[in-house]
């Protein structure tokens, strides 16, 4: 009786979902010949491994401390970043490097600021074992995770077998990253053929953002993420960060302050700015941009145009209940924050 | 036609959840003679309130260092605790106390450990401002948050005024925090007269907690959180650690080592135990509470029945999105960890 009602339960509000669906308005011409596109829709989900994997995102026994998870510098209360400078790590450790937000990442042509990781699956084992940030081993938090019986069964449940490495770890991780899209900001609507979602400011802020060149590296549906680009072009750039880019991973000379071309979705929400987080504001973020990589002086007026046309990158954030995590056992390491 | 079709959409839910609601199996006899009774409904909830509450309660903003918020030692992933034997502070400074949970805290008598608060809404503004917690300024907070214009707003909204103290803040996240029951346990099940929630084994272990003085100290709804008590009645308790309890409060030395009693309830989720985290798993905690508190040795059997007992008493887990948190604005100070 009560599986039957529950069924019915599901039936009825997979009826009434569908009367939603079917009520979405006719939309205008979409705008396929822009140098921006719209976010795709996420595929192929399997959602017992994003639900495991959003788990080990939230999980704090994945670090030495047992204080910090991949959320922690990856807040997606807060874009998926941590609105720092450069991250705290293990120890209060003082992080190298603005953390970059994990929103629309899997869109991305590498991960890091430097492309050192290939994909989202190769970069969510980093963090686990870097002694400045998680500063565990793969070896201890494969330990740590064997020795709590909810996550054994959940392993063998998605990945149909018994083997619980860090493969699986990581490939669970990063099958939730890729859900971490965010569809609908108000220019994607625009670019959907809805002329009212944009205001005239926001307008002449993409135009210029267009026209004085800004598009050349962020550009497709990540207005980034798929070059590498010198930070510096026109006018060497001034910081006390020492980290070289993507030199570090090619050894090539040319590639000395060459980074990964950031992803301006969401940047409302991913402040400070650059690989250095020393732009703590959008405005000054633009006027940099501006001086450094186009040798041009924005005016006032444009800064603020421009401005105005970014936030209208800001997306619907992803939803989701903060996952429950299963508990430790009685053999489960403690975790060793202070040692 | 949109909102007809959600209307629609709605009305359909409500049918559904409302057939499965009927669906329910009558109950058998309640037990309302036990030393514990299950966990009150959550009453006289302001949604928006509450919903604020949420915000904050999730917002590293409230910390100096901009890393640290409510969830980070009460962390409602984790049973509403973080799991490590003293909290890690601002800084990475250690804690002089272990992190008491945040679930049902509603039900204590006062909170803090040496009951130094008498609500929820009294507690919350101590961590904030506390040099070795999240190291801020009750000031510098609301400083913050006001230049934050998505949360003025939502202030307003909630509280039908343009004040933003501590007092609203305090106020909205104790709100959020009276809604952290854990209703439900198997334990409550069967306090609710379905015998078939607890096994032979988990009942021998509840007649032990009761037979042998447990329930003296652990009972009431929260099975503790309404008494304080000596830690070592019988046996003097060894630890490192230099909290004196509720001598701190009355400055009275008959209250010397006199802590607030834990509540029980989610004790699986809620390791390591005691003020000073030392006992690392529920069958240790067990074992010392028998020998320092009712001068008892429980075997083995006893003890393993006790804590089989103890696992009914995990609750269903607060269920909620995960906050998406106001942006800061250009005016927002600058989180400062590193100075």
């Amino acid at each position: 009786m009560k599986t039957t009602n529950r069924n019915l339960s599901r039936a009825l509000c997979a009826v009434a979902a569908a009367a939603m669906w079917a009520s979405t308005p006719a939309l205008a011409q979409k705008r396929t010949d822009e140098p921006v596109s719209t976010i795709p829709a996420v595929r192929n989900i399997d959602p017992a491994k994003v639900e495991l994997g959003k788990k080990l995102f939230f999980d704090p026994r994945l670090s030495k401390s047992g204080f910090i998870s991949c959320n922690s510098c990856h807040n997606l209360s807060m874009g998926g970043s941590d609105n720092l400078k450069t991250s705290i790590g293990h120890n209060w450790q003082q992080g190298p490097i603005n953390s970059p937000t994990v929103l629309n990442s899997s869109l991305n042509l590498a991960q890091f600021w430097d492309g050192r990781a290939k994909d989202l699956k190769e970069q969510a084992g980093g963090p686990i074992a870097n002694p400045g940030e998680m500063a565990f081993t793969h070896e201890l938090a494969i330990d740590t995770l064997k020795s709590i019986p909810g996550y054994v069964a959940e392993f063998r449940q998605v990945f149909k077998h018994d083997k619980l490495t860090i493969d699986e770890v990581t490939s669970a991780i990063a099958a939730f990253e890729e859900t971490l899209v965010t569809p609908n900001s108000r220019f994607d609507r625009w670019l959907d053929g809805d002329n009212a979602a944009l205001s005239k400011n926001e307008l002449e802020g993409y135009k210029l953002f267009k026209d004085s060149g800004c598009v050349a590296c962020h550009n497709g549906p990540n207005l980034g993420g798929n070059s590498f680009q010198k930070m510096g072009v026109v006018t060497a750039y001034k910081t006390a960060s020492t980290a070289q880019g993507r030199v570090e991973v090619t050894g090539k000379d040319a590639d000395r302050l060459n980074f990964k071309v950031p992803t301006l979705r969401n940047v409302e929400l991913t402040y400070p700015y650059f690989h250095d987080g020393q732009a703590q504001t959008l405005t000054v973020a633009v006027d940099l941009m501006g001086r450094l990589q186009l040798g041009r002086e924005f005016t006032k007026d444009e800064n603020a145009k421009i401005v105005a046309f970014l936030k209208t990158l800001t997306g619907q954030q992803p939803q989701f209940a903060l996952p429950i995590l299963p508990p430790s056992s009685d053999k489960t390491p403690p975790p060793r924050p202070f040692n």
